[in-house]
């Protein structure tokens, strides 16, 4: 895998600006060969379904007839939000930081997940509020102590929300040399389907009612509130819906900032990336947002419970792979969605043609 | 895993008889604890979504509050049908065999699914049409060369349907030693979805025409006709609706028998059994017709293209776990479904809980 990442600017190999430029349409020459192959293999025509499709489009992303998924990464990366001290989560703002050393310690979803199917799990720090000091297996890049709170004022400023997602691409373009063949995006931040739901509502165009939900599991009047504390943010801020930068910076968090890096450091390296949930989701938008030909290179790996996922899926013009009414993140989702990714990898690969196994064709062709 | 069987009865340990006084309900007190178990783990609430449903089950079916799923098999059974003779189909026969053949050389989807998940895949041949000798990892339990077409007369003697099934019993139970923590079941058998039609109709009541779907991809002439057999066969043998073996009998297969044996003998030695798409479901209609309770231990890998599987999951009332638009049969989709039961519990024995992570719980309980 190559990095084409030269100038050193920070800690960052490669800027925004570069990677953007390095994003192209999927190969229609490797996908042909794909769509030919599967019609050779000892099966009847387009019965493995999502599969095949996955399989053709995974040719397309790499370049390659017959893609290998060998190497997996996923990358988690926390931060947390201001907009917490308005009252929109279940939880205190510092099981952000106890869930990061639970990530270290293995004993996480993710973890659990990541073992299964073999997938080395990246965990970032772009901004938690708890100073984390130096751990085994962290990566630090913290930006600030959490973002500022968005209902008064901007989340970040727009220098914050490049920087943010320069931590992605320069997360993933790290892994390059221990070889990375597929990544799952994650995320950790309590309070984060907050601005989450804001970038859906401005970037869909959807009403704030509709594209929040309950997150960790708030009550009725909390969610009403977490509603009326979105719709204030977007009312404060005025994000303009075309500029993703400008989205990022007032509504965003730092970890949606810095998995829009991780999908766009993957389409600009060929490389397929499936994301999680509803937090990569706003992470999707983003990147869209900034390269739509980006879309293309993600694989939605479920459709969450929350009620705006489903709205980012049709912008996305996506269908997840799996629907398992799963709200956790971390990247769990998309470590499921890997499993099937391979196993669309490996039929493609691994299955014998019509001719090498000897076996009869339909007799209408 | 201890087996229950000890009458030596031709090839079968353990008679039908037999198999169905050993199914007993799910054991409460195991998934209660399991239950409780899932409410400490580090994550929201029932934020892992049907994967925690999932371990609940499994808790309940193997009796043990942390279920192990470690060594996998899926059982795939072949057969022919006489029906094919009423050009219901679009591969020749011969396929059949010429398949079994892939199966053993490790070429076929299953093999693939079967390596990526891990699972050891037992090939049954319970009556193709064509001698297939002696071959290497095959396991010979011919009934006759093919069921008789059923639209003239019985595809088999009642007899024969009983020792179909006793060929699944039997086959799970020899692999008992072997360890067995989850079985999969899996069908090969050119024209097996217009037997598996005909019992979705008699037992879900369901109009012929609107269960009966383009199998390996027939075209609407060819369709019409395929309703047409079915509907002639059901008219011609009249199968008693409150009769499985009657069912499986006259409009039945010898693998499906097979399958509904796999999944009678899974029930009955606490054993999780993932069943695959079309052909696996009027397996399953048939054991559950000879035993109600085992319904609870049967868990549907995926949602068929085959129109009549809906009314099979409607009918057995069960969601399956994954809906990719396949129809390859073997045993593929239930290696899929296999992969997110494995995820079910190790989420529930691996994850830290609160206490162990020192993770803080929600503000609300």
């Amino acid at each position: 895998m190559s990095s084409f990442g030269t100038k050193k600017k920070g800690n960052t190999m490669t800027s925004l600006h570069q990677i953007i430029k390095h994003i192209g349409p999927l190969d229609e020459g490797a996908m042909k060969a794909a769509r030919a192959r599967q019609d050779t293999l000892t099966k009847p025509l387009g019965s493995l379904g999502t599969l095949e499709a996955l399989s053709v489009k995974l040719a397309g992303i790499t370049g390659k007839p017959l893609p290998r998924i060998k190497d997996k990464v996923i990358v988690t990366i926390a931060g947390d939000h201001g907009v917490v001290e308005q009252g929109v989560s279940l939880y205190p703002q510092e099981v952000t930081a106890q869930m990061v050393y639970n990530f270290l310690a293995g004993g996480a979803g993710i973890n659990v997940l990541g073992r299964l199917v073999g997938a080395r799990i990246i965990v970032v720090d772009a901004g938690v509020k708890a100073e984390l000091g130096h751990r085994e297996g962290l990566i630090s890049r913290r930006i600030a102590a959490g973002t500022a709170d968005m209902t008064k004022g901007p989340a970040m400023s727009r220098d914050q929300a490049i920087a943010a997602i320069e931590i992605g691409i320069s997360t993933l373009e790290n892994e390059l040399q221990r070889g990375v063949d597929i990544v799952g995006t994650g995320d950790m931040g309590i309070g984060n389907t907050t601005p989450s739901s804001a970038i859906c509502a401005v970037v869909t165009g959807q009403p704030v009612a509709q594209v929040t939900g309950r997150g960790t599991g708030v009550g009725d009047e909390q969610l009403a509130l977490k509603a009326q504390v979105i719709q204030r943010a977007i009312e404060v801020n005025k994000p303009e819906s075309h500029d993703a930068l400008d989205i990022l910076s007032k509504v965003g968090g730092f970890e949606i900032g810095g998995i829009a890096g991780v999908i766009l450091a993957s389409a600009a390296h060929h490389i397929p990336v499936v994301i999680d949930g509803f937090i990569s989701g706003a992470g999707a938008l983003i990147a869209t947002g900034l390269s739509p030909l980006v879309r293309e290179y993600i694989i939605p790996a479920h459709l969450s419970v929350e009620p705006g996922h489903r709205a980012m899926m049709n912008y996305l013009k996506a269908k997840p792979l799996l629907d398992l009414d799963l709200r956790l993140g971390e990247g769990t989702g998309a470590c499921l969605g890997m499993f099937l990714v391979e196993a669309a990898a490996r039929t493609l690969s691994e299955m014998a043609t019509f001719d090498e196994a000897g076996v009869s064709k339909a007799e209408e062709d």
